[in-house]
């Protein structure tokens, strides 16, 4: 597998595109390839597109014979979370029923996405109304997490086939949105990168809404070079605001914020210790380590297990905008729409004013460092059996994004990026944050430290066979 | 009273300041005149500034004498909403206990007003809290509409006394805010005008919120020019947007739309037949009139009398920032606060996207034509002794902001001024409605309608004696 084209670099792919010594379909028949021995296996596609695909990449090769350039991301094997709108792909959003057909029509996201000539592999699957960090869906069933054979662990979520189709060898890019960890979360338990990008900074317009103020969209690849890659090749038309990836900055002009409070409590073994080493090894490299605390994060995490914004939000979408898909809700995401009727107007603007609150502090403590860095999941993936004792969904879910949900909260940008393994044997992720608006300057910067660390392949390996 | 210098429009008494025919003290003694004989039998002014204000009328004439300038509204004498935070005046809001001191800390409206020393007489009453539209206060009783002295009728609210201080001479500019139509129905019922600005243009910080979505900051004055010229000396300030009023177009190249739904139901005797005969004036005059009918407004009026956003929003503002004020409210306002405990959480996020929508639409609607004309209140002045019975202050509250809350609920920017008398002999407002950020365009609109129509004292001629 590791052979495989797809699995190469976006940039040495983009090179390959050009100087024709790759091509759009064998980066596709690799995609497919990887689908009949791997794919199937472990659940990523709900709806899987890959002839389709395979039709449009020899397009994509003769527009490239004939000199024709779309994007960066020509020709780039691409799987896009179910709660995007695709042309001529169904979306069910993780629910059971396939939703009305205008959302099927692309938003601006994939919109610019699409226009580059990407191969759009299928659609991974998601938590029901991306409700859920874990990745598992009553509907269509969990991804299986590849790090382990033997047991079905959790991808993550709520964006669950999204790491997987990037670890698995079918997309070289994946589409994911975070709204309190879904593109970091389920991209830490698969041992890739994530964007979780500025709120506003990217239109979230045709993606199903969990909750219209923190939804983000966000993308997943198996290194922060090849994130930053897909960046630049999207943000330019998504944001006027867009001023490209400034260059990589040096480690030793770096200032690091790492907090002592809050993000390393109840880590599974191993995750803290493997956070810890990269924390060091970069501090050795010459960055400069700052002890610094975010202010108010338990108020954060109190907030989000009353509901957040999201609870309400999603119950005002289903029951305007979908009321007939609330009855058969998986139980893990009926339970919080539900409680959302206990949830009164005063409340939700109340939180609403908090988060308004938390975002300007947190804003202003970002300033005295270049980023954070923290656990991106304290939580080893765990076995589908193991959530199936009463509360221990609701408790594991509330750990799996307990770091996460900080960035959203307190409206900052975030990266992940793999750094070893817990005693598990499980990929950890180091989170880093900084502040709104700051997407390019952290992909830079996630760029110095992926450099030193080394990407996922270098630091966790092929994932077992199956 | 008609002698005073504060009654001559702005831009003489701005000319007279700096020709040395006028001095601000002279303003400031003039108020407080009028503020002897009529202030305190109208009851306008919650706490009343005159010693205060004269002192500074005094040093600001020395600053006039030595040839400086400090701005347009340089020793024009004003009256302050209660909700606006001001140095030195307690702000109560209109609730029976002064707010905490930080709310006596300027915002940017203040301030900007503060900076070009105007002759600050006093701040007037409110409704509690500014949730209502006649002007009643259970607390500290209503200023007297001063074009009825046989009978108590209301002034309209909830900027209660900004209208009857311009009236009765005690202000030549009056603050106000306008979240349903706070400035419009006080500005109609007392025959002056009004502005309500388009939301966000104008910060509301340091101004008591009642929803923080909807409230926006506006002026009354005497006339259309008296507003366009304050407006013309705050908005360089507080919107990088100005760009001043544009020069006055001429009716006959002016579209209005008049609807036909909606606007012109259960207007009390008298008030239709005046608005249509300003309509046909303008017509003859040379102004093009169109059918024009704003989309959705009964599912406006159905939201509104739900409690539209602001029994939320200023539920969840008095819970957490003033708990102790709620047990004492008004019981018309505290009815509406206790009701907003019945609207959960999603259902206010199912209203502000309806709201958003609504505001899409009006703004593509008001593309077609200059402006909308409508009654600007479709109720006589109420007097208190009518609003006594079970249900009927709620009723006539409604009926009073029906028309200017369309403006609020679509986004929209309003004006309005007085147009003639109703069979009560009181008085008419015509309302214009334009698209938002208009506001500078449709001040030059309203000073053409006014220089056909005349002005308020041209129309209404002088109040009746006490």
């Amino acid at each position: 597998m590791t052979d495989s084209p797809l699995m190469r670099p976006l940039r040495e792919q983009y090179a390959g595109l050009r100087s024709g010594k790759l091509t759009a379909a064998a980066l596709a028949e690799a995609s497919m390839e990887a689908n009949r021995t791997r794919g199937q296996r472990d659940h990523v596609y709900l709806t899987w597109n890959g002839e389709v695909a395979l039709e449009t990449a020899r397009a994509t090769d003769r527009v490239l014979a004939s000199g024709g350039d779309t994007g960066p991301l020509m020709g780039v094997p691409v799987s896009i979370k179910d709660i995007y709108a695709v042309p001529g792909l169904p979306t069910y959003a993780g629910s059971a029923r396939r939703l009305p057909r205008h959302w099927e029509e692309p938003g601006p996201m994939v919109s610019a996405l699409l226009r580059q000539l990407p191969s759009v592999m299928g659609k991974t699957h998601t938590v029901e109304f991306a409700f859920g960090g874990l990745g598992t869906n009553a509907h269509w069933g969990a991804p299986r997490n590849p790090w382990d054979q033997a047991h079905h662990r959790t991808p993550g979520g709520s964006s669950a086939g999204a790491g997987v189709s990037l670890v698995n060898g079918t997309a070289s890019l994946a589409l994911g949105t975070d709204t309190a960890g879904s593109v970091r979360v389920p991209a830490a338990m698969t041992g890739v990168a994530g964007l979780k990008t500025t709120v506003g900074r990217w239109s979230t317009a045709q993606i199903v809404p969990l909750s219209a103020t923190l939804d983000t969209p966000g993308l997943l690849a198996r290194s922060v070079d090849d994130l930053a890659f897909a960046f630049d090749a999207l943000d330019g038309v998504l944001t006027s605001r867009s001023r490209g990836i400034p260059s990589r900055p040096s480690l030793a002009d770096l200032t690091f914020g790492v907090p002592e409070a809050y993000f390393w409590e109840d880590c599974s073994p191993g995750i803290a210790e493997s956070v810890q080493a990269a924390i060091r090894q970069l501090e050795a490299a010459g960055a400069r380590i700052v002890t610094l605390d975010l202010p108010r994060t338990d108020e954060v995490f109190t907030l989000f297990q009353q509901g957040g914004l999201a609870a309400v939000e999603l119950a005002a979408f289903l029951k305007t905008q979908l009321p007939e898909a609330i009855d058969g809700l998986d139980p893990n995401v009926a339970a919080r729409v539900k409680a959302a009727d206990d949830i009164p107007g005063w409340e939700y603007v109340r939180r609403c004013d908090v988060l308004k609150s938390l975002s300007a502090s947190a804003a202003e403590c970002l300033t005295r460092v270049d980023a954070l860095l923290t656990p991106t999941v304290t939580l080893t993936p765990p076995t589908l059996e193991s959530l199936e004792p009463d509360g221990a969904y609701a408790r594991a879910n509330m750990q799996a994004l307990r770091n996460t949900v900080v960035g959203n909260f307190m409206g900052l940008c975030g990266l992940t990026l793999p750094v070893g393994k817990d005693a598990a044997g499980m990929p950890v992720g180091l989170q880093v944050l900084a502040g709104p608006w700051q997407d390019a300057r952290l992909l830079a910067i996630g760029q110095a430290i992926e450099e030193e660390l080394g990407n996922s392949l270098a630091i966790l390996g092929a994932p077992p066979a199956p």
